[in-house]
């Protein structure tokens, strides 16, 4: 039995298939023909190419277009003439072979990705790395078992899953995943929750236990593989596998219904999107709104500021699909950890404290402007809702205002049409702001609690810093008095206040924030049901009395055991 | 008239003195013989020792010990033979010049000092620079005027200056500086502060048109500088400088006084420090307690951890030096900016929101317990108090006070006497530690409010990142919310609440602080005669009254303004 990191939910029992993508060793061999080399490489890329261009076709039809973007990218470095023309001159220049200069060259390439110390950066080396493998089998004529051929269910087993891996898996044959590294917000993680697969990460090199064909049970909640398992455990875990799938079948009726306690108080669940194309799950899972619609991947896709054409195409497409329901769309988030290759930013030593968000886009009103401009537009077509991020005092919110006056002034004097009436909102994530929260009420239409990055600023903890994560906490009594303070607040001036951080779609905190007061829930679509279950099936009332007393203790264990023994979700 | 940054008070007015510091160009030039050329930079490299060692026997004689450590650590370059060494091969491997050699070997080095993105490391690069110049000139026959042989009375000009320059300043020459480059934290103007002299600083090109000789006039408060002023702005300026100098004369008595309101309220005023050298100016000052010793500059300035002993004797040493006043030795608070040579740490995205200060502490309880033992055993010297930092939690300052408990049981067991009730007290400088103040005033002797970081992390603005300092606000409502609500929460339990950030310190808000409660100022020692003026100038009564409505301000405009038309200094 290996215990590990479980990443997503659900039992799966099935037979071991293991991925193996041994590091192939690639020695510095000289050639005498630097010209033939070069055309060998040549014919190995558009070999690669011609395989790409047959799997974005393939993945489109029977997975959807979005899946398909992974290899449209892996297709745009195979042309990227400095990437591709680097490999080529370095055979040329020192007459080595062509694997030895694609490893050299791709290696470099993705270690530069990788130092750049912010998530979206570091994804772009592991697409290096992945593509240039390919191209690494074609040359060495290594054929590699297609995840996309895979005829029987089987349980994937892998040092770790690249996204043309992942983009591939047909949820038909793959019953679930485990890989030797990889942590909770890995890529493989974050696919196998999109997937609703179970899934167990960072095995470590227990993994080297389980041999092709193996019986093997995945527990994604609890972190576990079973190898090989005894007829009892079998027994055991068959029956799991049934409640599971039982409890998740009998969370689909909740798709249907409306947020409301059993004493009538009703709130509203709402989706946190990154784009149009995530609306499909949010949809099926019957979401009142839209909470939070990060705009920041518009722009990390473009390899230039999107125009307020196509920022207006993408806004009128989600408020159309959306069909009346709200949608709070969020102005632009850059800096921090998310950068923009065509926009150069100074280094930061701290960029968690730096230029980033509204602070960014206040000295950049051109980029600020055009998007509050596609941002009106757009109002025309849906129930549209503004909301400006890293809000940290009052002049901030004024000046976002005064810029978003100007663009609807501009808009009327070109006679476009518009909602005059845009609701005008902003994120509640840093300490200050929760702190003069009866202030900015006054000035908004609602606000909403970015969970993520007001924890991080209240307890001065970077997340993703694994050396110090464990301070991170959602039931840090500071954290919960703040936001009582916030929902407070907003309600005395008259203004709805919802949550869009991951807290929002906690289990376990659902009834101590219903309790609170919170009016809107916004979480990522496979939370939806399970929040729906929660809440329908809670008293207000009682949630309200019960929560009282968590603002009084001092200690987040506390607060746990309270909640445990006196809060049933 | 030029108009720049004023980083150290009061006016002067004489003649211009134009340290020249062009830079030589260095070619790279090949020699055949490179043992002789070799043999060339031993030579200069023996004369700049002898230089400088001349120069720490002057300089310790005339300025004291503590200016003559610059030096010191310059010899220590000169004397390091990875330095030195590197500098030496280079001239035989690559058969070059002495001077290109130097240049070239020095540059690297300073660089790699520069990128490390620490102040103190930052530093380093500024003395490898200043030394290698030193050696330069020898090599290339460049006689330097030396700042330490100026005769007449003169304003320093110059395009930055260096660590040997200011430490050779001698206070009755030399009257003001003006500077090219820098801003309020850079070397010059941290040392034209502790000297005292009015300082403009990054005055940029228009220093160009100052000549030498020319009589200028600097307001160090405006940040002006006046070349050749005409008859009235002359006179007018005469008479400044006299008011300044009879004002900061008049300061002088308040230095025996005690720290009493008009209406009969006593408060403290203390002074930081990082070292028993800085206690000159502390006595000279009167402060009336330590209200921060910064403990890191001692294992900073070590090349290894500093021993049990080695850090006893210091905390002795500061102890019987304020002879039975109270000292708030601060542990460890190593990480964010501040790195040791000797302990390697992981790289961190975001190091003011990670593994540093008691974090560090309670994870490397070796090196915290031998602090925790060495201050125990000092304490039978003197009132020694120990601060905490860096607490988010109740469980970090259960954890810390467990390990000193241990310690104080060993020493117990060792036959070591100390002082049985030394007091504990913790910094409240995260939010989430001021938000829960309640609970955590129950389990210390005290509070110090760290108002730097206390507002860096309410504001998400790393002070350090100039794109968004103008955020970082002392009248931000929501400091200020959390400094009473943090003052209250420690006087309901009975303790004291001291502040001991820049804020403490500002002239505009001591009496907001003191109408808020606080009972104690620590401060810079340049700071406490003015302090002392406005509280014993200052009615409790009067600006408690006054101060109340600050709280219910949104914005720090209003506060700012409301303070300047009601509460006087």
């Amino acid at each position: 039995m290996l215990k590990a990191v479980g990443v997503s939910f659900g039992i799966a029992i099935g037979k071991a298939l293991l991925i193996n993508d041994e590091v192939v060793e690639v020695k510095k061999i000289k050639v005498s023909d630097s010209k033939g080399e070069v055309a060998r490489f040549d014919n190995a890329l558009k070999e690669a190419i011609v395989e790409l261009e047959k799997m974005v076709e393939g993945v489109k039809e029977k997975l959807g277009d979005a899946k398909a973007e992974i290899f449209e990218a892996h297709l745009c470095m195979l042309e990227d003439p400095e990437f591709i023309g680097a490999i080529q001159k370095k055979i040329d220049d020192e007459m080595v072979s062509a694997e030895y200069s694609l490893q050299t060259v791709s290696t470099e390439t993705a270690a530069v990705f990788e130092n750049m110390d912010n998530a979206y950066m570091k994804e772009r080396a592991v697409d290096i790395r992945d593509v240039s493998k390919r191209v690494m089998n074609i040359l060495m004529g290594i054929k590699v078992a297609s995840i996309a051929d895979i005829q029987d269910e089987c349980i994937l087993v892998a040092r770790d899953l690249t996204p043309s891996d992942t983009a591939q898996i047909d949820k038909e044959k793959v019953l679930a995943f485990v890989t030797e590294i990889g942590g909770r917000t890995a890529h493989t993680s974050i696919i196998a929750r999109s997937l609703e697969l179970p899934a167990v990460v960072g095995a470590g090199s227990g993994i080297h236990k389980i041999k092709d064909g193996d019986l093997i049970i995945v527990d994604g909640e609890e972190g576990l593989v079973i190898i090989k398992p005894d007829e009892k455990t079998l027994n055991e875990y068959k029956i799991k596998r049934e409640e599971f799938i039982e409890s998740k079948h009998q969370l689909l009726k909740y798709a249907t219904m409306s947020s409301i306690t059993t004493d009538g108080k009703k709130v509203e669940i709402a989706a946190n999107i990154g784009s149009a194309a995530d609306l499909g799950a949010v949809l099926k899972n019957g979401a009142e709104a839209i909470g939070l619609f990060r705009t920041e991947f518009l722009y990390m896709a473009n390899d230039a500021l999107p125009t307020e054409e196509e920022q207006f195409g993408e806004y009128k497409s989600v408020l159309e699909k959306m069909n009346g329901k709200p949608v709070i769309i969020r102005t632009l988030d850059i800096g921090g950890d998310k950068k923009l290759d065509y926009l150069p930013m100074d280094e930061e030593m701290n960029p968690f404290l730096g230029y980033r968000a509204i602070r960014l886009c206040l000295d950049r009103t051109d980029i600020f402007k055009t998007q509050l401009r596609a941002l009106v537009r757009a109002s025309a077509f849906g129930k549209l809702k503004i909301m400006f991020p890293m809000i940290c005092n009052i002049q901030e919110l004024r000046a976002a205002k005064k810029l978003l006056e100007e663009c609807t002034k501009e808009l009327k004097s070109e006679g476009v049409t518009f909602d005059e009436k845009i609701e005008v909102g902003i994120m509640i994530e840093i300490p200050s702001a929760a702190i003069i929260s009866d202030v900015l009420a006054k000035e908004v239409d609602f606000f909403s609690i970015g969970t993520n990055d007001l924890i991080q600023y209240t307890l001065a903890v970077d997340r993703m810093n694994e050396k110090i994560s464990y301070l991170y906490d959602f039931y840090h009594p500071a954290v919960l008095r703040l936001i009582k303070i916030v929902i407070d607040n907003g309600h005395k001036a008259g203004i709805t206040v919802n949550m869009c951080g991951e807290m929002a779609g906690d289990a376990n905190l659902i009834p101590v924030l219903l309790g609170f007061g919170l009016d809107e829930f916004s979480m990522s679509a496979a939370s939806i049901l399970r929040a729906r279950k929660t809440i329908t099936n809670s008293s207000f009332k009682e949630c309200e009395k019960l929560s009282a007393p968590v603002l009084t203790f001092g200690d987040a264990d506390e607060i746990k055991d309270y909640i445990k023994a006196n809060i049933k979700a």
